[in-house]
């Protein structure tokens, strides 16, 4: 920063002194530090409202800096490998920024999950509150602190879907023996109702289903099933997602190369990722609308709501297996105190508000058109 | 643009000559003319979330632009009466900026009224997908672009409780002859069921309630509620809030002052736009929760739901409210039939994602703690 103001102080002054005599306003003149940036993701390329969102964001901070600030984006893969996002961008050499999902730093950062999505936890618009007025952005720029990483909310995909399945849910006995894709916090809840949690890669699902090694799997949502083109391989599409209410993505940028930024650069780092994560969460909502509707007025989908006694076994699941992780580790159990006290005190507000606009306000519209 | 980018030129080689035996990395110098614009609104001054917000924006705004693009601002009555908001951006002569709400201008452009709140329409998650997804930005700029007006979302208050009332409602006939402060399409509404509309002065319905001159009157929601006091002189506050589902407020500029601006400072304004929008909808999450904690186990109000049968028919006579409007105006019309359409492509996702998180994943806060 002290070779920065020295900077400007030496522009504005000869400027001025090169211009006064030939300008009615005499503009103020700023010299920068061209900035250049690289940000990684864990997206693959064109990923809709994902990859898209990282591309946005850089050409946001190069409109506002006006071009003096470029990050050149980079989808998973192309510059490291999808799930070293973080750990690239902690250490800093190449590259100052990332998109990515917090529960993917479960493994070194317990805490990270609850920023992310954690069973029965909050929904977008309260995970969004929580960051902001609940100190919840502050306990997660406490929790990558000791990595030299900053964080900011990338955006919800709104909540997921519980899965596709090739066999029918009515009571929780039925998911005993039952071979399921579902990684994390999810997959331990599974396992804890008796399923076989089965872990493989994006790109061999569809043929493990197909095949039946597995007998469902949860994706994302609507929008990203529908690209991935479970609906031709399995029977039922189960909601809601339990598991992941209203997760949320991340930016994150390398702490030592954030804090050089000048501050007007800072800022204008910070909006737009505020933008982006708006246009992120709404392209959701749209995006899941229309892949829905598709779903299930062109290809015919089944679907089908977990019954509410299979629900209550999952959330009695659910709060062991999140109590579990807060016991293991003081960070954890620092966020899931502020994580639990905010969804309490935002609770009743939900009952009188939302909860009536989707039972009784909102028209019913069919399911199947 | 012609002129600065010739100063921007002239600058550039200017310090160029001056820096360039001096530096290592020369940095890019670029001029700008000092943007200075006045802001009105139509709030009180310190008016949580909205008054607050509208700083905000000028403080962002300051920040991004390194000091070279300030706004100053005032409340309303400050330099215009609150009303008149609309009216000094459009005349833009010592006003660039305001803030307020779309139905304010329901009188000159009743197309307005659909982009900050109609009667069952669209809660604040689905609002700010159809402005960027479903066209709906758009036509908020179609609408206001005859008053020379640009428009950006300012964030929503959240959904509207019902009001407060000192007579029970158990039956739509409990409507009939009922003095209510209500005003806009709501009170149409109200109209329409057999109340009496009353409308009256911000500063003077705490006394018509308390001397019964009114037997019920609506505000906003819990937050501001509060504020105003009426849990002393009212018996029950009643929900859901059906007139306003998720309004939201706008921030408004002049669009010459806006098109005048460089590029960079439109690009910062825009970020700051949905900076603060979200920083609005999220306050108003967070302290609608907070005081309605407060109102019911502080204050001990009696919250009471109203009934669905109740419901139904302020539901039948709102689509006639809207019909009606739309019908009178082709603009009206036109944006309403990109809300319905918008709304009826995401209600079935709204009816298997949030809709179940609120009805079964969400914990069931009991409302008397």
């Amino acid at each position: 920063m002290e070779r920065r103001q020295f900077l400007q102080k030496a522009a504005i002054g000869s400027v001025a002194a090169v211009t006064a005599g030939s300008l009615i306003h005499a503009p103020a003149v700023h010299a920068k530090k061209q900035i250049r940036w690289k940000m990684v993701t864990t997206w693959p390329p064109k990923l809709p409202y994902l990859q898209d969102a990282a591309e946005l964001l850089a050409k946001k901070v190069e409109l506002m800096s006006d071009g003096q600030f470029k990050i050149k984006v980079f989808a998973g893969g192309e510059l490291v490998p999808p799930l070293q996002t973080f750990d690239a961008v902690q250490k800093g050499t190449t590259v100052q920024a990332g998109s990515g999902v917090g529960y993917y730093q479960a493994g070194k950062a317990p805490a990270a999950q609850w920023f992310a999505a954690v069973p029965f936890g909050l929904n977008a618009a309260g995970m969004a509150a929580w960051y902001e007025f609940g100190g919840g952005l502050q306990l997660w720029e406490e929790t990558y602190a000791p990595f030299g990483v900053i964080p900011r909310p990338g955006g919800s995909t709104g909540p997921q879907m519980a899965g596709w399945f090739n066999k029918k849910i009515e009571t929780a006995e039925d998911f005993k023996g039952l071979k399921m894709r579902i990684p994390g916090l999810g997959g331990k809840v599974m396992a804890k109702m008796g399923a076989t949690v089965i872990l493989c890669p994006a790109s061999e699902i569809f043929t493990n289903l197909e095949r039946g090694v597995i007998d469902a799997t949860e994706w994302i949502g609507p929008l990203h099933d529908q690209l991935m083109g479970f609906y031709k391989v399995a029977k039922y599409y189960y909601y809601p997602g339990w598991h992941e209410t209203g997760p949320f993505v991340e930016f994150v940028f390398n702490k030592k190369a954030y804090e050089e930024l000048p501050v007007d650069f800072q800022a204008i780092l910070d909006a737009a990722c505020a933008q982006v994560s708006n246009w992120t969460t709404q392209g959701f909502n749209f995006g899941n609308g229309r892949a829905l509707d598709e779903l299930i007025n062109v290809h015919k989908v089944d679907v089908v709501r977990l019954p509410d006694s299979v629900l209550a076994e999952l959330k009695s699941h659910s709060k062991d297996a999140v109590a579990e992780i807060a016991a293991s580790d003081p960070m954890a159990e620092k966020v899931n105190d502020s994580f639990q006290k905010f969804q309490k005190l935002i609770g009743p507000w939900g009952e009188i508000s939302e909860k009536p606009y989707y039972e009784t306000l909102a028209d019913q519209y069919p399911l199947k058109g």
